[in-house]
């Protein structure tokens, strides 16, 4: 097992550890934690690690950051399959959470995540105060109004009415894009990157962002419910304005091979400052299309 | 005006200018204004400031905290006005939240404020790095699975099962008195307070929580809807366990009245150290039965 892996394999640890440490609740620490094993790619962990090791940065020091942005996509997550959101009942292949705890600790639970993710940094002791400040700063920009819970509203609109290609960018941008960013954000603070080399490290961030939402457009409707761990066509079934909807299956995925080029471009132009090897990889993963 | 509600008074414009800056959503930023423009009593602004008073500080160092709990607090009533949770159509006289914007509007708009808050603390100038940590440490776990949040489903869980008087209270410590033990502690930490006053002032904040909640059972009786805002005999509906059920409307009052007592005597306790009249004052407006 690499460095990365090792690292993305103690995430759950670190995230169950704090949720167990003390609970009011039996029901919430169970809801909480039933999500956060629930699984997933760990994409966003994932993305922190291999900026710190860009920079040659020990990787245990952002594993409490790391766990913290897990637990807000998860309540993300949580609180969009509730049934006044997308009602969705299955997720990563096991029921939502409200399927298994109800629909009042499934709320409760992601109020939960998304609180103590604040305290899981706050009470991080390997990192400075000003870089924890400066973390929950960049953080709560990236998840609130200005980031993920913005671009979530504007999707649910955009169900109602007709959405241009643009509507569909700046969605994206905001409901997924910022949430993908903020890892390599929160990496470039405790790295103590240059102005330079984050500008650009955040550039790629923005295009990953949108490869990564190609791609879920993508396994929507060729993906397999075993791998996907959702059904498929949920997007077509809500007419939801997608990559594909838009610009049919082939013009998606060049849409993502332009993206995954231009993205290439921006670790380019940091290649002399940090070792891009293990984000170019991430890029690779991205263009193999029958991912 | 005293210093006091001059500053209470400047909660609002705080709030709304912070979730004015930036907003990628009309309807996110709408729905957050409206449940703080809704009102309330803003206790926890007062005892807040109120300490901040007695220790002597100028009450505007303290005016973003203040307002950060504010938005926790409305949150939360976002969320246990949703009809998965209490089902509330009326809150403070005025339509609830999700009646207005529908349940997936408000689900996020709770989310909003509550991610905002954490935002507004970490981008204070008035406080040291060091101060808005240990702020951002104590109100997410007052508001967390330590805290309200445990509370919440533990009061959820007592409406299926018979509940103790003992029950009962460990509820409400943590449903609703952490987040009033939460300004006391802000006011205390942003004063500098050591530790015999920080402990005092936490048992008197502890004592305050439980005589807001009896109260609150109370007026749930007794209570007109133009003062209340919501409507009476809710509890009693809802087969929920409250302070008037388990001791009878007088033994409720007796109860509320002990509680004034020995709050006022952790009061004096640190009467040598600060001036603690505005919060014995907040003692008498309890006292007075016909509130």
């Amino acid at each position: 097992m690499n460095n990365i892996d090792y690292h993305i394999n103690k995430i759950d640890d670190v995230i169950l550890t704090h949720l167990e440490e003390n609970h009011v609740s039996e029901t919430i620490m169970e809801a909480s934690k039933y999500s956060i094993k629930a699984g997933g790619k760990r994409f966003r962990p994932y993305l922190l690690f291999a900026v710190l090791d860009a920079f040659g940065v020990p990787l245990d020091s952002g594993l409490k950051t790391a766990g913290a942005i897990e637990m807000i996509h998860t309540y993300s997550l949580i609180h969009d399959d509730l049934p006044a959101m997308d009602d969705d009942d299955l997720r990563r292949g096991n029921p939502t959470n409200h399927k298994i705890f109800g629909e009042a600790a499934a709320i409760l639970a992601g109020d939960n995540l998304l609180t103590e993710s604040f305290s899981l940094i706050a009470n991080d002791k390997k990192l400075s105060a000003g870089d924890k400040l400066e973390l929950i700063q960049m953080i709560s920009k990236s998840a609130g109004q200005n980031g993920m819970i913005g671009g979530q509203m504007l999707d649910i609109e955009a169900e109602n009415k007709e959405s241009s290609f643009e509507d569909l960018e700046q969605i994206h941008n905001y409901k997924t894009g910022k949430l993908i960013s903020a890892p390599v954000n929160a990496a470039a603070i405790i790295a103590d990157a240059d102005e330079k080399t984050t500008f650009h490290l955040l550039k790629f961030a923005d295009y990953l962002g949108i490869i990564f939402q190609i791609r879920d457009d993508i396994l929507d409707v060729t993906g397999d419910v075993e791998i996907t761990g959702k059904n498929t066509g949920s997007d077509a079934r809500k007419d939801k304005v997608t990559y594909v909807s838009a610009f049919g299956l082939e013009g998606a995925m060049d849409q993502m091979d332009r993206r995954v080029a231009l993205a290439r471009a921006e670790l380019e132009a940091v290649s002399d400052m940090i070792n891009t090897d293990e984000l170019k990889n991430v890029l690779d993963k991205f263009a193999v299309r029958d991912n």
